[in-house]
């Protein structure tokens, strides 16, 4: 299956096996946490984290004017790839290559870039994130920290006013962070201009906390515990002027506060349209968790046994169980679905962002600041980043639970790693935007349709948007109304059929199926919002109302995208065993999905009872046809072994 | 809310409420887990474990003649409250007084227990259960180790012939446990009798291993890690011909072998029995644990403002949202289901083995040997003990799971308790038997319909024992064959009225609909596995088939039936409010239930499109009024301070 694992790998293939080799040089990392007290495991994440900048992996993403190579696709290939290994290396590295060195060098200039860069990518300069506060996660907008201008002295003074306006959650806070980008209320001569970053010491270089600053551990979590996260309150800390990430607003001497960005909304969040990378990385990194886990289940169910025939010599095989098939065989296929749909992600990141120069962009011309691509390229960029952050990591979660309960008391055993990678991934449905968040952010996005929604669209998609637009939304989307009546001739049902098989593997009605679900649910949503606010009800109110509906529609998009995004795949890859696996495949994975809506699609007359039994049918015997090369499958994934070779699939081969 | 908490305790509320009390003594093991090195934990859970043994809880269950207060439903009731202090105390909890003394107490004589169970109940003697083996864990009936009767010297040698045949997960077995209960194949003159229990001595006094045994550690897990589970290799150890655990089995001097049950099978189903306990205890600790999260979650989200109304001066508070609503009311509802339905359980498994005087008894009366009952009353109560313990853990590990997502970032933080819940509980799906395992052991036991089952119901319910059994099952159930169609005619489906409301809260119609589903796939199966056989398949193949509609079956059986406790708890409760708000609330669990398997119910008729989605609406509207009282619902279930008062709650409280 050198072909089919080639053909994964994709035109990434150079940067993902960098860190598959490096992996090998870290493999002790793996169960570091487990030898090691907390602060020593943090330690050699941290060793670890300069090993893998030596090696090169962060710079491939940083610009070349600055000592990288300015390939953005590799840099974040290499990323998920990381998610091979431990967890933890992989989170401390988005942190500080990512979100820090991110932060620096789309929110900054030249003098910031050239201060700070080059020693945040080798990790000799540690640095955080500093957004989160403990009474605000996903709403940034309302954040209290301030950043207060003082003209006599020229310098930002930095305050945490209340105990809900302290950073909360912030890796490399606990222990190893010198300097942090903090995200703060900026306020000039007494006015306020929104969110903004500045860059603020916070320990000194022998890593006691400076003054005004008082760091705590966050403490011990569920997983990722090679992380320091932990907590910042500042008590009126001086910075200087020049402390202020400077790209998009400035403030002068005097206090003349200057922005090319006059809409306030629009430049909170064109800053925080680079929050996308994460978003990107961490559903990557999810995607690459869930295949280690497959990787793990899967082989130790083709060698493991347990009951079996009467009769028979030896018990059966657990991969032969019709149930063990069912549980294991469909999320195997998702994760492929995945990887593809991340794969056309990426290229599209790399595409827009790639084309970022680093320098300030004056968004007159429509194209807005901040990045390559035009204002609607990025808005889509942001919802389809949104949307396989979402999907991935859930699957993570529901995947590798899965893979554990499958693998019965030794899945729990921490030796055979499932253990590690269920606690390490459960948080990624919440940070980079919590999954509900961003699905509203995604529908949303599709109700304005793109157009008219420069300055409406919050990456954060914070339901306060939605509902202040919710008028608008419904007043001018009627054009929707129409829509389903239209499709519901077009979408192709086959299901008067005297055959409930026909048709089934055809990929137009996969598609379709779904395009339709997901154009209904956008019309219905539309619909809803619109009659409440007739109706007069509180925008608020109307919006809440079909949160559940607006969620399940982002959903539904997502979920169309990803299908289509290995409908592609399959088209394009090798023609013969790879083409036609993938084919049998797919159909698995559309089949499913469309399987575990079938309650939407009776309900809406899109399947017949007999279909949707058929389908049912039809899942069954494609897992009893992909369970003959099952593992190789997972072998093209191709997790390097100190991450797969567990005890007991170790233990399994050998009696 | 006092009238409903005490509802809920019922008739334990003192056994419950002592342990309440006791886990206040013990407050500080809470996050001893996290504070301690893994020997250090272990060796406070243990004194924690000698300590509740001080207090009186394991004897509870024991008979008056040992010491004990014979009510075994207190005891049941209070080894459940154990579940909202540390899991790991519970679980050794579990290991020692249910497994290790309860073996002692249900496979031995007097001798035994004269000789060993104050001991045991003290926590003096520590114990093993030693069943699984690591090459099998649910198949119990291949177990691999030998006990071979040497009758020129009177013992018996225990042996590991093979490296599957190692004890594996074996509680108390890596650090504190003495004498093990073993089970193994019995050898006498050269026969093998099959399973049997003895008890061997494991570790000196001092806590070195014993000639020929050889001790490992399973090394750390997800969860649990102050349960020292470890692995026990015995290279031909001798014990005397005494240590056999011998109330339905006996070994002469001069080896002859004699047992009242004749039939070997019949034989070691009577012996597995007595696991029927763990099963009861796991799956009430599983709802427990549910409750602790979802109070904390509830309490969150009742306190947690985010995001909110435009123009609002405060956010909204997260239970406002139709979505969160959404993730944790029908949850909280199905919490309540299960305590009733595991309530219903304990009393009947309280009826039935608290007639158990521990004397050995002849079966010849068709009550069979062990413990209290009919041999009909004992089927029925392992059916039900597998499956509540089925749904309950699966219930635990999904509304942890979504208690933790609720609570975003904090729930990932181990001082909030999440964590330690999500990853202690989630082995309890596969411990005491794997819940795909269970589901098929209920579904096979409708399938007999208790009769003729005798000798063939085997508690682990293995799928080799249904397909042997498949033809004749199939063949002699053609009853059931013209069930469905009689059903149709009788279940009430009101879908054709013109308003798709009406009847939609009556009890009736949601008993009808889940007996409707349980019967239709239970004869459903049978017509297959009939089907199959006719054609001249083999039968394990046939039954394979269809194992995933098995399995569908057996849940369809207890979500009935726990849809049916809820509605007598209802029925049975204070008139007023506390009445008014459990009809609310289980209307919310039995049309999330239909909801949740609405796919199913229109493929077969019973629900049209309109109505449907008329469901969907009303578990909407139920979940906003429940949302009035939720943290009433949540405060009855009476979860001490310690175990919920986290930081993330006490903080929101005064923010």
């Amino acid at each position: 299956m050198t072909e089919l694992r080639e053909y994964l790998d994709g035109p990434h293939k150079a940067a993902r096996d960098v860190v598959r080799d490096g992996l090998a040089s870290h493999a002790s990392l793996l169960d570091a946490g487990l030898r090691l007290s907390r602060d020593e495991y943090r330690d050699e994440v941290l060793r670890t984290l300069k090993e893998i900048a030596a090696q090169g992996h962060p710079s491939r993403g940083f610009p070349k004017e600055y000592g990288g190579q300015g390939d953005l696709g590799g840099f974040i290939a290499g990323f998920e790839t990381l998610a091979f290994g431990d967890l933890s290396l992989m989170v401390k590295a988005g942190v500080q290559f990512g979100l820090f060195a991110g932060a620096i060098l789309h929110l900054g200039t030249e003098r910031h870039h050239d201060r700070y860069l080059a020693d945040a990518l080798t990790g000799d300069l540690l640095g955080c994130f500093a957004m989160t506060e403990t009474g605000h996660g996903s709403n940034v907008q309302s954040l209290e920290t301030t950043a207060t201008y003082d003209e006599t002295t020229g310098e930002f003074v930095v305050h945490t006013p209340t105990a809900s306006a302290r950073k909360d959650y912030i890796g490399n806070a606990a222990r190893h962070g010198r300097l942090a980008a903090v995200f703060a209320q900026l306020v000039v001569g007494g006015q306020t201009h929104g969110v903004h970053c500045l860059l603020v010491p916070i320990r000194s270089d022998a890593g006691e906390p400076l003054p005004g600053v008082t760091l705590s551990d966050c403490g011990p979590k569920l997983g990722l515990n090679g992380v320091d996260n932990g907590r910042i309150v500042f008590d009126q800390v001086r910075v200087p002027r020049e402390a202020l990430l400077d790209r998009y607003a400035q403030v002068d001497a005097d206090g003349t506060y200057r922005s090319e960005i006059e809409n306030p909304d629009r430049r909170f969040f064109t800053m925080l349209g680079t929050l996308v990378q994460g978003r990107v990385s961490v559903g990557g990194a999810a995607i690459n968790a869930s295949k280690v886990a497959m990787t793990i289940a899967i082989r130790y169910a083709a060698q493991r046994r347990q009951f079996g025939a009467p009769g028979s010599p030896e018990e059966a095989l657990l991969l032969d169980y019709r149930m063990h098939q069912r549980r294991l065989l469909p999320l195997l296929a998702r994760t492929y679905a995945l990887h593809f749909a991340q794969a056309e992600l990426v290229d599209n990141f790399a595409r827009i962002f790639g084309a970022d120069d680093g320098a300030p962009r004056d968004d007159s011309d429509g194209r807005g600041g901040g990045t390559g691509g035009t204002e609607h390229d990025r808005r889509a960029l942001e919802a389809q980043a949104a949307g396989t952050k979402a999907l991935g990591t859930w699957h993570a979660t529901e995947a590798i639970q899965m893979c554990r309960e499958a693998c019965g008391g030794a899945g729990y055993l921490a030796e055979n790693r499932l253990s590690a990678l269920k606690a390490d991934t459960d948080v990624f449905t919440t940070f980079e935007g919590d999954n509900t968040v961003l699905l509203q952010l995604v529908a949303k996005g599709l109700l304005t349709d793109y157009r008219r929604s420069f300055g409406e669209l919050d990456p954060l998609g914070t339901a306060r948007f939605v509902a202040a637009q919710a008028v608008e939304i419904a007043v001018e989307k009627t054009a929707l109304r129409g829509l389903v009546e239209r499709l519901r001739d077009v979408v192709p049902n086959r299901s008067d059929s005297a055959d409930p098989d026909a048709g089934l593997r055809d990929d137009d009605y996969h598609a379709g199926l779904l395009r339709f679900r997901e154009q209904h649910m956008l019309a219905g949503v539309a619909r809803r919002l619109k009659a409440g606010i007739d109706a007069g009800d509180e925008a608020f109110e109307v919006f809440n109302r079909c949160q559940d509906h607006v969620i399940a529609a982002g959903r539904a998009h997502v979920e169309r995208v990803v299908l289509e995004a290995f409908q592609h795949a399959v088209q394009a890859a090798p023609e013969g065993e790879t083409r036609d696996r993938l084919k049998e495949l797919y159909d698995l994975h559309a089949l499913a999905t469309i399987e575990n809506d079938r309650a939407w699609f009776l309900e809406h007359g899109r399947l017949s009872g007999p279909r949707s039994k058929a389908i049912t049918a039809l899942v069954n015997e494609l897992c009893g046809r992909i369970r003959g090369y099952a593992t190789d499958l997972v072998d093209a994934f191709g997790v390097p072994g100190a991450a797969v070779d567990v005890p007991m699939v170790v233990r399994s081969q050998h009696e």
